[in-house]
This record gives structure tokens, C-alpha cells and sequence, in this order.
């Protein structure tokens, strides 16, 4: 696959994460490739719908297995704008996913590269093949642009309910 | 909490464990309880759904966040027949849960003393008081029948097939 291609599939999980944005929710997306066609799709809406499993990754896993009638994923790709916590890992290395693309690094919660390297754990009955850093400037500008304005967001409405004391 | 009342919510994941049997799935069974109430009920329904994340731990989990209104479980308690995997782990985590009780150990892919520590590990922002060993040999009987079962069934099939040729 060529460097083109990967980066149109994390441009597509870009998408996602934008879609997550219009929401309000942390700009996390996600896709899940198989044959050249995706065939799952998420972003994070773990605040619109309280549920703390809807993270980007779970829900494109979800779209795929519900697409290929299968809970094995064995050749497919998942392409992801931030490194997967813990239990996206655990969903990855269960489906038995080939490789994952991710985009940001998440220095506190990230189980790829950062806190631990569950997909190259050899105890394990499956092991994942990762790159990361795709587009990772712009994944990681688009979070930080995120938090950024809710700073801004909470600084001013502390400021309105000081003038109105 | 009394032993009694540990052993009254173990009995409810086991009771979800055997629905799971009866589907012919891998018998695993949980509950989530808020302020002395199931609020969440699971089993393992992989093979029926064909989906990957549908362990017994994260359909109570999403159970009990619908149920709650929350990704918070904060207060909660899970009880679960077998020791929770990586995926399972994390959610575990990310839910804030209180107390995991589970039955049997994991050695293959349990993430919570097995192979991983994962519900205690102090740089996340969140850690579990784990009791093990809750109704363990009753938990870890079931899963060995079952195993058994399948084996049996197997060799029955093979005797078939060798008699036919």
C-alpha cells in the first residue's frame, strides 16, 4: 500500500474525528479498512450517549464485524487519530486486527507505544502490527485546537459569573 | 457488605453465565451494582452476535450506563465469573468502577492479575479494589464442563465422520 493510500484512510478517521468535534466531544475517529473498502467507521460520542464503551475504535470494530458477519477481523487495518487506551488495545488484539495506524501519540492513557505495548505482547494469542505518527501533527493539533477553546469556553464563563457577583 | 450479599451477586453473574451456556457460548456471566441493585447484566454473547466486543463484562457495563445515565459507575460494583480480559480491563477503568469481584483466574488472557495489573496501575487516573476468588471453584467447574462438552462433541464428530469413510 502506498503512502498515498494510508494516508487517505487516516484523512477518512480525520473525518470522523471532526464529526466527533461537531458534537462537542473529544475529536477522536477511527476507521477499519478491509480489501480497500472501509468498512467501519467511528468517532468518540462517549458524552452524547453516556456510555463510557463508545470510543472511536469500539464503534468502527463494531460497524466491521456487524459488515464482514464476523468478530474475526484478521485482515483488516485500523487507522486511528490517537493511540488506543487500554480496552481499545484489548478490542484490537481480540478481533485479531492486522495493523494499526494511529495518528497522536496519548502520553496518559495510550497502551500501543506510551503506558504499555498490549499489541505486541507475545503471551498474547494475536499480535498487531503498528505505525504510528500518520498525520500525526494534524491529529494532534486538532486536539490540542480542542482543548484549547474549552479552556477559552470556561475561562470566559468564569469571567461573566465574576461580573455578574 | 456481608460475604452472604458478595456471594448473592456472584450467584447473578453466574445465573448470566448459564444463559451463555445455553446459547453455546463460552459461559462468562456479569452484574454491575449501584446502592445495593443490579443495574447492569451480561454474558458472553461473541459468537451469537458475531461481534467482538460482546463480552459479559462490557454489556453490563453499557447496561448499566443506560440505566444510570452515566459513563461514570463510579459507585458501582462488578461481579464476573472469569477474570476480566485487556478490553474488559480497560472499560473496567475507564467506568471508574469501585470493586471488581471475579471467580476464576485467566492465566491465558486475564488482565487483572494474570498477566496484567491493570486495574491497579497508578498512572492511570483510576484505580480498582479486586477481590479474587469469589464462588472460584464453582465459576472455573462451569467453564471446565463446558470445555469438556465441546471436546466430546468434537471427538463424536470425528468418530462420524471416520465411520462414513
Amino acid at each position: 500500500m502506498t503512502e498515498k493510500t494510508h494516508e487517505k484512510y487516516m484523512r477518512a478517521a480525520i473525518a470522523e474525528a471532526h464529526q466527533a468535534e461537531i458534537l462537542g466531544e473529544v475529536p477522536i475517529g477511527a476507521v477499519v479498512v478491509h480489501d480497500g473498502q472501509i468498512i467501519g467507521r467511528g468517532h468518540n460520542m462517549r458524552e452524547k450517549f453516556q456510555d463510557v464503551t463508545y470510543h472511536a475504535e469500539i464503534l468502527a470494530i463494531m460497524e466491521a464485524c456487524t459488515n464482514l458477519g464476523s468478530w474475526r477481523l484478521e485482515d483488516c487495518d485500523l487507522y486511528v487519530t490517537l493511540e488506543p487506551c487500554i480496552m481499545c488495545s484489548g478490542a484490537i488484539v481480540n478481533a485479531r486486527i492486522k495493523n494499526v495506524y494511529y495518528g497522536a501519540k496519548d502520553p496518559k492513557a495510550g497502551a500501543v507505544d506510551s503506558l504499555y505495548h498490549l499489541l505486541s505482547d507475545q503471551r498474547l494469542n494475536h499480535q498487531v502490527n503498528v505505525e504510528s505518527g500518520l498525520l500525526g501533527a494534524e491529529c494532534s493539533q486538532m486536539l490540542k485546537d480542542f482543548f484549547r477553546a474549552i479552556r477559552k469556553k470556561k475561562k470566559l464563563a468564569r469571567k461573566k459569573r465574576r461580573s455578574k457577583d
